[in-house]
């Protein structure tokens, strides 16, 4: 696109202020971030802006704001609805938070990390590990992923159960609003009722609101043993009725409840090498369920143990091992984290991620398998996941045989309309982990209460009324920036 | 006050609308409603409504907004800040949420209770317990407070440790915004990432925001048996220390661990019939912790017994009990419980509810107490509570010999304001679980960080830009609605 005089001296002042490391025009620099991390969605920038500091965060959103000049934040870019993928009509810079990765202070007393928003998952686990501690959520992208992005998409994961999502983790941000104010937020205070929970509001609004360049998080104390175990039944509401028996006996010990369908652990033992059959038998259903234990306490394994033991003897689960190393027990993690790329080398899916209450979460996966199948014949569901949060990732599988690429042009949109109708009609959520992003964002202005979308795009325009926060995320019908 | 043609009109038509049971004018009825829980602060208001379901409340807050009418909701008005109390001129309604008191449904399986607004945390201790299950929050208002205004006040009390507060416990709720309309959260998804977090937002925003007329509220499973601990120390350091070796040796079993002062144990011993010193010695400092395990574990009383006799083996605890019957554990409670009442009954305090960084409380306990007694001789600090949340209660007693009362006229505000100070300067909060409401305005005001402050000025104008939901409260500079 062409640049006029005025973006010209905005660029060339922000060249200044960033100097070679924090600015780039480069095409080879910008082009792994102007696409998403699924590869379907595609956009452009003027310029990708790499701050070192809080203080160059805000000299850039306040340079932006007065040349009316759109902002997209971005951290490891690893959205799975295109969340921070800039607009293709390219007239919007790119703002990333990667440079900025310091560890500000672990302190194992308080039971708190403060980091900037740059630092990824895995580098706040290791530094949580260093002092005894942990940071207990994890999800496949932790090696990429930051975390500014993970507090702005309110990241689950497979430890939501017992520690709840990103929301519940952050007890403190530090973030410069859309008119250039930093906000500082970042005292880790345990409790504090001073007014309007910004820090919520600026989680999960998937950079909308303002740009995160700071947070302090919640640790819990290191593990001192787990116990991985695998069983077999015949239905989700079986699955769900062994969770409240293993929740009952284990307390708070159980971690992560995953369900997994026969169907999609064929397809990881068939794409995905080294893996291996957990159970003599075959299952219509499985679930994955992790317990732990604090340094000190007897290891988990046995609990799990005799408590699966029980279920079988009840006729609650048909099939079930427990892991008696550190080996298997990864080796049955592997199974669950596996099946996207399984699903992936198999062929091509359109792909869910809902929520309804938890107890409705077995009916609902089989009368809407069902309405699916029904109308859109050939097509296969494979729904696994997180069954006691009541999410699962609901994958539509392009029919045998198809262009999968194709079909899912074709067909992706009336099969996601489709899904996401009948997940509303269960009182359930289209975005149960993922966020709105751009992907998205149709459905949600369709299905939202009205309520509900007119408060939200009051607030979008009370704290950001040029509209250059992220523009075509989240907020349906946003204020919206000056066309290029 | 005199009620002009119009207000007049408005009134009429409430009265039609919500008949004799949901409309009165009669000074005896309103006179209880008119005076905050601690008795400091007065208002007045031209009706009390207390409408019977949600249709009738957006029915009145439509009317409202035509007529420029201030409400001000109201559950079982034991703010601790004045937050439910209607403004001195009078030109207001009162909304009671008292009628609506229905348990809606309460699910083991989806460990979720959802209950009307006015319903009273004993009552939905009481639906939970019938069922197996626990609601994780409790407080001395219990009987009292009903939930809308437990989640408006973000309220907190003896078990945030382990559960977190009320906004950790919400899972959904439905709310009539400002403009009449009906916000419909009341689905309780266990992960919804749908854009901002509206039910984040309206819990802690002492209803300026809208008024919340249900919730969806966590449950977790029933306690199987707990252990109630005293210990004697000599620091709050120490206390701390210990804090962190009962959860590293118990896991997540510890539910409360409350920092008592000798001074306030002598107070209850003197004042509260029936008490009894729980340790044979005189202790500077003394903590109560409370452990449990789920049906079917092993009693805490063993591993929290071995942890504190560890504890004074290496010094870092004097002396300690566990209780060994649930009498006992009773007695070891009304000894925390009872502070409150012992200090009244002993004289006048100026209160504070501060929280400063965990790791930070022991070192500003002291610090604090020094300089608060040294800027006011004569005085006494009384700090106890909730150290492991970082939150203590702390009271500033009036001289010896001193009217109390009048003491507190002429020193309070300036005594509070030395406070609030010493905990701004500490990274803190002037309210960690009681909220601002009318009392702590000033201060918050005077305090809070700028950005802040501007971010919920533009939520209140742009969520309710008449100002009339609960005017004067939380949010200095909100837009005023029209005096009377």
């Amino acid at each position: 696109m062409t640049i006029d005089h005025e973006d010209a001296a905005l660029l060339a002042g922000l060249e200044a202020l960033l100097g070679p490391r924090g600015f780039t025009r480069d095409p080879d620099d910008l082009a792994p971030w102007l696409v998403d991390w699924r590869g379907r969605v595609r956009g452009q920038a003027l310029a990708l802006l790499s701050p070192a500091d809080a203080g160059q965060v805000a000299a850039i959103v306040r340079a932006a704001a007065t040349a009316r000049m759109p902002l997209v934040p971005q951290g490891g870019n690893t959205s799975m609805v295109a969340g921070a993928t800039p607009p293709a009509h390219g007239r919007a810079l790119i703002v990333s938070l990667r440079r900025m990765r310091a560890i500000l202070g672990v302190s194992p007393e308080d039971g708190v990390a403060i980091v900037e928003a740059g630092v990824t998952l895995s580098a706040l686990h290791e530094a949580a590990e260093a002092v005894g501690m942990r940071f207990p959520l994890s999800l496949a992208a932790k090696g990429t992923a930051t975390i500014g992005g993970l507090i702005s998409t309110n990241a689950g994961g497979t430890q939501v159960l017992r520690f709840g999502p990103m929301r519940a983790l952050v007890l403190g941000v530090e973030a410069v609003l859309p008119d250039g104010a930093r906000f500082d937020g970042l005292s880790a205070l345990r409790k504090d009722n001073r007014g309007y929970d910004l820090r919520q509001l600026l989680g999960g609004a998937e950079g909308t609101l303002g740009i995160i360049t700071a947070a302090a998080l919640r640790l819990v104390p290191a593990i001192g043993a787990r116990a991985v175990g695998w069983a077999g039944l015949e239905t989700p509401q079986a699955a769900l009725g062994l969770l409240r028996r293993l929740e009952a006996a284990t307390g708070a010990a159980v971690e992560s409840f995953e369900l997994v369908p026969e169907v999609a652990l064929d397809l990881v033992l068939r794409h995905i090498p080294g893996t291996r059959a957990p159970l003599a038998g075959r299952h219509r259903w499985n679930v994955l369920v992790e317990a732990t234990a604090p340094t000190g306490a007897p290891d988990p394994a046995g609990a799990l143990g005799a408590a699966l033991a029980q279920a079988i003897d009840d006729g609650l689960v048909a099939d079930a091992t427990v892991s008696a190393s550190e080996a298997q027990a990864e080796a049955l993690w592997k199974l669950r984290e596996s099946i996207s790329e399984a699903e992936r080398a198999d062929g091509m899916a359109a792909k869910h991620d809902v929520a309804v209450p938890v107890s409705a979460m077995p009916g609902f996966i089989e009368s809407a398998r069902q309405a699916v199948e029904a109308r859109f014949p050939t097509t296969r569901v494979i729904a696994f996941g997180h069954l006691g949060d009541g999410n699962v990732h609901f994958n539509v599988r392009a029919p045998m045989g198809e262009d999968g690429r194709a079909w899912l042009a074709r067909e992706g949109a009336g099969v996601s309309a489709f899904v996401h109708d009948l997940t509303v009609a269960a009182g359930g959520s289209i975005s149960a982990e993922h966020g709105i992003g751009q992907t998205k964002l149709a459905d949600y202005a369709r299905l939202a209460d009205p309520a509900r979308l007119a408060a939200q795009r009051a607030i979008k325009a009370a704290l950001d009324p040029l509209g250059l926060m992220n523009p075509g995320k989240l907020v349906p019908l946003a204020p919206e920036p000056p066309a290029p």
